[in-house]
């Protein structure tokens, strides 16, 4: 599995909590471990992004504010990843244009 | 000036010899060194961009198709940097979103 970046381990658990849930359900559906998802729900509640009630954690409004500007900025960054992939390619194209050619052997020479 | 990277000194070249051209005029334009001239307007000459005849330089067909490749590469590349610049203001939106609410101090009840 790949690294996980702070955000995403954020918008993962805002997802899980979705309309509403309890830490059991949180850490499954964020696939978290027990020690990460402490760390993580705690911080997603002192920022404001999920409010905590009698065991029952919820998305609020700011919280969703932050899910849907990530899901933005993460679809725009993958287009970003591959588009630079693309032109690292043309990059490379480039390059090989400017290198010596080495002209075919002529065998009629012989 | 910023240091210019080898496929923008080779597109130089290519520009400052543009129809045809002699050493003196394509140093002048493509704003190089003597040395530097010198290794890369060979390459140039190497790589089949540039045909030389009697001290006289002229385009070749690859090199008007490097030419041209060059120049949606670089147009390409530069709305790529300044798209992840952006993406990446707004990744610190997004880092901020995710920090500690500090809530304002309530006055009323001192």
């Amino acid at each position: 599995m790949r690294y996980r970046k702070r955000l995403e381990i954020v918008a993962d658990i805002l997802g899980a909590v979705g309309d509403g849930a309890k830490k059991t359900k949180i850490m499954y559906f964020a696939n978290l471990s027990y020690k990460l998802l402490e760390k993580y729900l705690n911080k997603t509640v002192d920022a404001g992004l999920v409010s905590f009630d009698n065991g029952h954690y919820e998305v609020t409004e700011k919280g969703q504010v932050f899910l849907e500007r990530f899901s933005n900025f993460s679809s725009r960054y993958s287009r970003l990843e591959r588009e630079l992939e693309a032109a690292s390619f043309e990059r490379e194209v480039l390059e090989r244009m400017c290198e010596l050619v080495v002209s075919e052997r002529n065998d009629s020479r012989v």
